[in-house]
This record gives structure tokens, sequence and C-alpha cells, in this order.
């Protein structure tokens, strides 16, 4: 979603880290080392160690090595979430039956995933500050409300925005708006500095997921590297749904058909002619539009570097890639 | 396992930290609020908070309220393992088909897990000391540790003692050594104190899996609340089954089974016989008396007071539980 070129003003302390986190799960038990280096083969633009560098480089006091094991932290904690993912893609490409394969994999993807966690906390505690440890894992928490109330509300048409927003908030935009503001911290930047800070990662992980919301029901399947329509697969009710769910002028028919499970190929391909047609698209990405404003005028108090040229391109580029 | 006149104690105090795991599991999102309940309702006996609780009040700075938040977190990292434990065990009872049900079920009990780790984190950064969240986040990666070794291992007819030790030491030890040393610290218990009541937790630890390990061949299935042979079952190998194989003189048919998949209730009754036959309860009942009686001596430099005699008297219990 963001190009790398937006990282350029980081890219060789970016690579540092790339090897910090290599180097962070080549550990003694082959199952664990196997498992983590595969999540971190299987990629990722490391966005939140990104954003924790772009934070701390706003300031004077930008330090690569004492920043690095809270980037190393953050992308583990976000791998945590990722295995548990895979865990639930499992399940669903399956059809709720998995083979022994399918189980065993998910039995070690949960250690995995608490193992990740818990190294990371190792990390985040060497900090001499309470702060850090406090933000974290107050995150963590409030993700895991998300991910519960994300299974809750499944294929539960009578949601509405404020749910919508509830989850998002929590499944992506705090970790997003920690990493910021946790780069902050460790650079030593003052309140103000940091909670603008804050408010820029955060609005700028709402942007983030609601425009990763509509690419699941607009993208070119190749591009999107799976294919679309997943969270009406899923029962997953994102904004675009929301919107049109209420109003297009098929809203029954919709409703009926995203409570439907499973859905057909052909259900998918219907529910997103509803949804375009509706104008849902339109809706959502001004609404990820206003977040993406908020963003770069969170950004304004600060003083003009590089670093806060980058973070306001990573805003503009969600912004560019809407339309 | 360990009789409650052992905690009386603390029995007042013990009482509190119920009440304080019920008020903290109190939360705005019903499905965690639920199973978080529901699992505290399924009870256990609060050993980590009392082992904290106990070590706490080997010194003359016992303060309940200090070692509050430490005792509920304690149980809550545990109950986070039960989840999982529980989730495991779903899928084994269903013969590997969960129905959509058990699977809703194992996603919640995934999140919930996280959720109750993570919140046990808030409340440990709430102690101004580094070295509390240190000790605990270490505990948390060796336990996971633990877990995808049980894992890797099971039905692994060619493990040792060593292999055991390695499991039972993070599966079960290193969480109640952390629990006591966790007290001292918290009260401010000198260095030796600590290590006396680490030493002592360690051990306890070690020899309670041990008796669990040997219950599970040898109890009463009613009084064990479940069929004997689980782990024989599950294949998860414990020191008896370890000690059979090797020495016993039906010593391969004893490994052809074990490593078999599934078993019937009559292959389970016939390796027990094979088990028993071979000494392999008294052996091991004996490695569990070596750690009873280090955890004992462990105590010996602390001055003797109620707290001290009541850890002796667990320490007694187990042991006479073996025979």
């Amino acid at each position: 979603m963001i190009g790398l070129e937006c990282f350029s003003e980081i890219k060789k302390d970016l690579e540092q880290v790339e090897q910090e986190l290599y180097r962070f799960v080549q550990v003694e038990n082959p199952v664990l080392a196997e498992s983590s280096a595969h999540l971190l083969r299987a990629g990722g633009k490391r966005l939140r160690p990104a954003f924790a560098l772009l934070a701390g480089k706003t300031h004077f006091n930008y330090n690569l090595s004492s920043l690095m094991p809270l980037a190393v932290a953050l992308e583990m904690i976000h791998m945590a979430t990722l295995v548990h993912d895979d865990v639930i893609d499992v399940s669903t490409t399956r059809r709720g039956i998995p083979t022994v394969r399918a189980k065993w994999g998910d039995r070690v993807s949960l250690h995995t995933g608490y193992y990740l966690f818990a190294k990371s906390l190792i990390l985040i505690s060497g900090y001499d500050n309470r702060r850090i440890s406090e933000i974290l894992a107050e995150v963590s928490v409030q993700m895991c409300q998300g991910e519960i109330q994300q299974i809750a509300t499944a294929f539960d048409v009578s949601q509405n925005t404020k749910d919508y927003f509830y989850r998002i908030r929590r499944k992506t935009a705090l970790l997003i708006a920690a990493s910021c503001q946790l780069g902050a911290i460790v650079v030593g930047a003052p309140p103000a500095w940091e909670r603008a800070l804050t408010s820029y990662g955060y609005n700028l992980g709402m942007a983030f997921q609601i425009t990763d919301d509509i690419l699941d029901l607009i993208a070119d399947a190749a591009e999107l590297g799976k294919p679309i329509g997943g969270d009406l697969r899923q029962g997953i009710i994102t904004l675009p749904i929301i919107y049109a769910m209420k109003n297009s002028s098929r809203a029954q028919e919709l409703q009926t058909m995203v409570a439907m499970r499973p859905k057909s190929d052909a259900d998918i391909a219907n529910a997103i002619d509803i949804i375009k047609e509706s104008g849902a698209i339109d809706y959502a990405a001004r609404v990820a539009e206003a977040y993406v404003n908020k963003a770069k005028k969170a950004l304004s108090g600060l003083p003009a570097n590089p670093a806060r040229h980058s973070m306001q391109l990573i805003a503009e580029f969600i912004k560019v890639r809407n339309h």
C-alpha cells in the first residue's frame, strides 16, 4: 500500500532492523527458530519499526541503537498477531475440517505467537522507562479486545460504523500509534511532540485499515495476492459493507447475502456489485481521506525536517491510492 | 495434590486475591468477561498466588496490597496457559474433527489467553521495579519453549530424562519458582533470601510435575477427574514412561505401544501394566522425593516462622502422596 520510496530517509537503518530481526529469532529451539524465520521471510514492509524510526528521526536525538529493541519488539508483536491470523485462515480454507497436519501447525502457531510476544517484552523491559512496557501492554490488551470483537460480530449485519471503528482502532490503529509514540519516547521528545506523533500514527492507522478494507472489495486479485471479498467470506463487516447495507436500494438483499454462510464465488461477486453501486466505496474513501488529513495536520507542529516530510509523503500515498 | 490446610497461614489473604481475580476479569467486553470468569470458576487452588504470598510472608515486610497485583498477574498467566491446554484438549476429545462450536471456542480461547497475559503485564508494569517484568517475560518465553518442545517431541520414544526435565522445568517449575522469587522481591527481601525462595519454588515445582505425571498413570480416575493414561494418549512421554522404556523386560513392546496412535483403552491399560511392573513408579517417586528434599533444604537458611513452616508442610505433603 505504501511505496518504499517513502522510507528512503531510514532505508539503511531499516536494513539493520531486518538483520536484527533474523538474529533475534535464531534460537536454540529448532521448531521455534524455523516457524519464526518462516514468518519473517513471508515478508511485510516492517511498517511498525519504520514508523518508530521515523518518529524518532523527527527529533535531533535520533539514535538507531537506542531505538533498535523497540523496532524489533514492535515487529515481533505484529508478527504474533499474524500467526494467529494464519491459524484462523487455515481453518477457513480447510472448510472447518483441519487435517492433522493443519492442526499440528495451529498448535505450534499458537505457541510461536506467544513466544514472539513474550520475547518482545523481554526486549522492552530493557528500557529504563516504565511507560514503554505500560503502553505496549495496554495496546496488546486492546488488540485482543478488537480480535475478540471481530470474532463475536462476524456475520452480524446489525452492526454500525461505531462498531467498525471500535474494531479497526484496536486491530490496526493503536499499534501504529504506539509505534510512533514510543519512537518519540525513546528519543526523549517532549510531551507535545509525542502527542503529535501519536495522533499522526493513530489517524494514519485508521486510514490504512479503511483503505485495506476498500481494497479487499475492489482490488485486482493478483495485485492483492489473494481473492477479493475475503472479508465478506469471513463475515468481517467493513465500512463499505455497513454503508451499503444501509444506503443501497438493494439493502435487504445485501444484508441477506452478508449474513449467509458459506457463500459461493457468485454470491461474493454479486454482493460486491451491490456495494459498488451504492456509492459505498466513495464514502469509505472520503472517511479514509479525513483520517489522512488529520494525520497530516498532527505533524504540522513539528519542525520541518526530512523525517517529517517522509511521514507526510506516506500519508499522501494512502490518499492517492484511494481513488 | 496439596491439602488446603497448608495454606491456613494465608487463607484470609487468598480469599481477597480470589475476589480481586473476579473483579479483574469484569471487563467491558462481554465475551472476554464470560470466558475469563468461566475459567476462574473452573477453579484451581491458586497455587501461584499462594506461593507468592507465602514467600512474601516469610519476611517481616509482608503486605497484602503490595503483593496483590503480583498474585493476580501470576494466576492470570497460569490461566492463559490453561486456556491453551483447553484448546488442545478440545481437539483431542473430538477426535480431530472440531465442530463449528468447538472452533468458535478455540478462537475465543486463543484471544482470551492473550488477553489475560497482556492484562497481567499491565498489572506488573505498575511495579517500579524492572526486574519484575523481566523475570515474568523471561519465564513466559521459557514456558512457550517448553510447550513447543512438548508438541515437537510427542510420541517420540527416543527422548531421554534430560528432555523430560527440560520440558517440565519450563511447563511447571519456572513459574512456581518465579512466584516465590517475585513474592520475595516485592517485599524487599535480601538477595540470599530471594535465592532461597526461588530454589524452593523451582524444586517444589519439579516435584509437583513429576508427581502429577505419576498420578496420571496410577491414580483413581474418579479422584483424578479424568481417565488415567492421558499422557500416554497424547504422546506426552513422562519420567516413568521413559524409565520403563529403557529398563522394563518388555521395553520393546512398550516403545511400540507408546509410539502408536491412536491407542485403545486396552492399549493404555497394557502400557500402564508394563510401566508399573518395571519399577518406574518407585523410581519416579524417588526422583520427586529428591526434589522435595532440595526444596526443604533451600528453606533452611530462612528464619523459622509460620510461613516457612507452611512451605515445609507443602513440600512434605507432596512426599506423602507419592507412596
